[in-house]
């Protein structure tokens, strides 16, 4: 996920988007639907790992990201690796 | 990491390949510093992400990977996102 | 899902696989995994739907293609659209 | 097709845009001209099969989309599939 | 259209390829379906464009290509442009 | 070329502009110039073919088409190709 | 990392940006951490090398730079060279 | 180098960059430095090759071109060629 | 113009065709045809600018360079720029 | 620069080029001509600065490298940035 915000936007509307979208993502995280999210260094991008029932619930949580409109999001669908030690 | 075994190789030198391969990972795995590996679906390619001390490290686990030959490897520096439960 | 099938492979051999492939697909047409399939005009190529559980059963799917060797595929993940008729 | 609608755009413009859109859609699906729709997940895009009798309609039905002048489309002509059970 | 012929193929071969090529191009000219053809300067390749009945009839004219499996080919279905004298 | 007209472009300025863009077009046609015009389906984008003296002619065309400043443009130089019935 | 400073920024709040951008630069050259920088010619853009203790710090000092919402930046992780007389 | 002028610059202000980056071209032409400038045909583009002392020379007349904050560059660095007459 | 001789060629094969090409090249320099050739720097290719009478002439002249099989070419019509002082 | 050695080369052989190239690179690091490497970490592919009277002598060094046969290099061509310490 790609965010670019355009620098014109009102820095209230900003701080409030970004405020919600932090605590959307947090409550997503205590759910378990977010597994995972790191700071891409050097940019203002994430890369985040979803585990969801299906793309029906994958769908609603990114677009209902508070930031979407600004977001730009490339998706892999993942499954369990032969090699992951979870898998034995 | 997308893997690459030209189709002529002998069948008995690949298996070889794959299984050494499996079992340096999953040793990486043990000592902690190959954090998480996905497989992407419907592709011979996963999605992995390692937690090592430095650049150094890194270079010397992927280069001494038994399939390095046949990889092609994209690298993203990640650090903590500021969203990241464990970021409190 | 691209094919590349090199021009040096046995004609019996690259008869074989492609015959397994098709009665493959045929199959899972039938259990209605394989929702949809489509040729690329003018491509050794297809445009394919898949109807599956989850990543695990789509990548088991495509892992064991005949032709997955030879294959390139690109995947994006669908899901019900709003304007869709049968969504009511 | 990805939709790109501009955030500065008057919501209300935005939402009789997006109805009107929705309602030619559905129209051209009891036609049975769209064949098929789907989202893809996470993005505001849709994959959608046309069954026209020509380059002609599908053009005309395109360039008339309400969102057309928000839409990049791509364009991959289908034909049936050997593989396909409807085939026989 | 562009065609790449591995420098290794047999001469003979080679040039009974490119001769029935040239004849199958000349048919199709012949009953109108191969409305145009030119050579891109500097590039074994050609800008083709077909008058045909549909995408099936399409397909089946450049997968009985004699050069088909040495060629990569991009389609863009194209309609009449307003602007076209023969428009009126 | 791809014509991209912005949204906010004053009406009556961008029916003028198309307007003259048809009438150049057409001038064109009949002198011989413009010698094909397609309309690219789903697009606003045309595929040209021009019979020009030589490469400043091809480029005083190009420049002053009202639209000019909101196209891009791909030129790929043709040739006469060897399996063209008119090379005979 | 690209530089694309809008054209109608206001001349007073660029000139402040740029200079404290080139301040700002300067400390961390000081510090060692900003161990190398060229311009690429011809182009608002330069290449650089960060020596950092990880990838915290090389986030937090691109994520602090005056330019930042300015920026395109691409990371690549760098380690010592096998070939460096530094290395013996 | 490709020129992309936003269509909403002041035409004055426009006219007098314009007619600058002319007067600053062809004085370095007289001063042999910009060597070669070709129109590449139905663009805003040309292709420019420049006879310099060093980067840093090269930097500075492309940094100062009026025209650079709407201009897209790519560099080649050329050297002569072991064909070249010119080469004897 | 990108050179790609495959490693396995024969050292004599290939020192011929290096030589040949070499000669082709040299005699259209000398008819006015080859007007320019540069080495880029650091890679198997060159830059070359012709002044040919028209697209035939130009496909001709590559088409029939001896190392055309190994070529990957890409073409750039040119025209004079209103800023070259031999346009005056 | 990426090197990409095909696996089928003899052993002996590669061995010897990549000793060839060490001793080259470090040959070069003692001149001073080739002024910074690293390692691209987990790749076969480094970053190389090289402090070069022109591009005749950049050319003449990767011409000459031992490994150019199986390396693709891309140049940015580098100059003093006004924000480097040195440039005071």
């Amino acid at each position: 996920m790609n965010v670019t915000i355009p620098p014109g936007l009102d820095p209230g509307v900003r701080a409030d988007l970004v405020a919600r979208e932090k605590e959307y993502c947090r409550d997503l995280q205590r759910s378990g639907e977010w597994a995972h999210i790191w700071r891409c260094a050097g940019q203002y991008a994430n890369l985040s790992v979803f585990d969801v029932a299906d793309n029906e619930a994958l769908h609603r949580i990114l677009w209902n990201l508070p930031l979407f409109p600004y977001l730009s999001v490339e998706i892999t669908p993942l499954a369990q690796h032969p090699s992951d030690l979870a898998a034995d």
